[in-house]
């Protein structure tokens, strides 16, 4: 069976990219009205250029039923499009084990999504039913890349074997991560916008894979997420737009121009990638 | 303006109940296959006996569209027997600003329930759009009832003006809680698995209402549960209650078992108040 990190790679190599991007559809920005025929415009326009899609389900379940049809239409044209681009959810989910088995049963048989975001508050027997899905990836929020952020992920703790090991609350996630990481499938989320934090977490996990929000609209630095994000080989970071790409121009030239900005993304990137020798 | 905490106090007294009641429908248990149907049949057999129903929508994600579909009946199936019973929504949605604004919409005005379950990982931005709905309650994941709770909930924390003030991170969080509780409509939830971290969070929050599952299934003890986790006038809490209520016979007399577990409860913790002098 192929683990999630080989599939990763695989569509890395293939497409000779690092770009994840994010299909978040906002009414106030929508050049057509469409949902569905959006998404399917942006994935023809850009699946060449990406390792994976990552839709937020926040923006789908705002629309009601309706959303969440339009997101199932997108699911399947790309997966016809190409079925080894990576579909991962971005959906934060993370409750008690029964209920995190009810969640992980949506996203991953009923929806069949590739990898999903999920939250660590609730620990490890509310990760385990998602970890289970061995050949799904398991993206962990780790240090995130919003203002809040700061208010619980980097509170400082002191370990009870030892006061000399304090740490911030992110870096224990982290070191947690690894260990639940049995079966290549475990992922972190570090947000571009924190250059220092994902650093740091990096040297923890040198070889897990890592989704980066947070360039572009948000203000993260896109070549210093890509040389601080990637593991030795310069692979294992998705570094994700959303709007930048989606909502590169909301005219009619919508579908050029978000082909455009993703297009300059990924040769920004690989730049960033031969300036460290990694390609 | 009718404030969540005084929608909540006029209920809880009209139906003279600390009961929240879980719909949460797993196939392996239900006596009967449409999930609508059985909610309603729950319903119309305890709505006299609560203050709040939650469902976990976990559940229904996990059955497709069809179960979100079951939901919406449900909802309409409770604001057509009583519009003044509280649906909570179990959702531990939670993250970057403009996301949980989706999500806040999603659940406050397309669904318009009445009150959400969130987490707190990403802080203070990710929770203000949920605040934001002043007259809906917003019920922050503080320390829950599973074992995985001590993984990060109970780590120490040392916040950054003063080393002297550790505390673990559950307690941080209820700190937090207090300060955003603009609006009379920040709650927390705590597990009746943990009595001593409940005691703790209501010394800290003499007056949030707390949300707490864990009685019954999950092994909390619920005469405990009621006295640590009612304010000092007897209110502010909601017993939660799923399986030990709606799956009390899974065979034809489903609906009088649940309405005996739920009178059972419900009789219970008003003896328990009783006894603490509080009615």
């Amino acid at each position: 069976m192929t683990t999630f990190t080989q599939h990763l790679d695989a569509i890395c190599d293939t497409n000779q990219t690092l770009l994840c991007v994010g299909l978040d559809p906002d009414p106030t920005l929508l050049p057509i009205k469409d949902v569905a025929e959006f998404n399917k415009a942006i994935v023809d326009a850009t699946h060449d250029l990406v390792c994976a899609y990552k839709p937020n389900i926040a923006f789908y379940e705002a629309l009601g039923l309706p959303g969440l049809e339009a997101l199932q239409k997108t699911v399947q044209h790309i997966r016809d499009v190409n079925p080894s681009i990576i579909i991962l959810i971005d959906a934060k989910r993370g409750d008690i084990g029964n209920t995190s088995a009810a969640y992980a049963k949506a996203l991953f048989e009923v929806w069949d999504f590739d990898a999903a975001t999920v939250s660590p508050y609730l620990g490890s027997d509310g990760l385990q039913p998602f970890l289970e899905y061995k050949n799904k990836g398991v993206f962990i929020l780790c240090r995130t890349s919003n203002p809040g952020a700061k208010d619980f992920q980097d509170l400082v703790v002191v370990p009870k074997e030892s006061r000399e090991n304090a740490r911030p609350l992110y870096e224990m996630v982290a070191i947690s991560a690894l260990e639940w990481n049995k079966s290549g499938n475990v992922g972190l989320v570090l947000g571009a916008t924190y250059p220092e934090e994902l650093k740091a977490v990096r040297d923890i996990c040198p070889d897990l894979p890592f989704l980066i929000p947070g360039v572009g609209s948000q203000g993260g630095q896109l070549e210093q997420a890509v040389q601080l994000g990637v593991n030795a080989l310069g692979r294992r970071a998705l570094i994700n737009s959303s709007r930048g790409v989606i909502y590169a121009s909301t005219g009619v030239d919508f579908q050029e121009a978000a082909r455009c900005a993703a297009s300059n993304l990924r040769d920004s990137m690989n730049k960033a990638l031969r300036f460290e020798g990694l390609t």
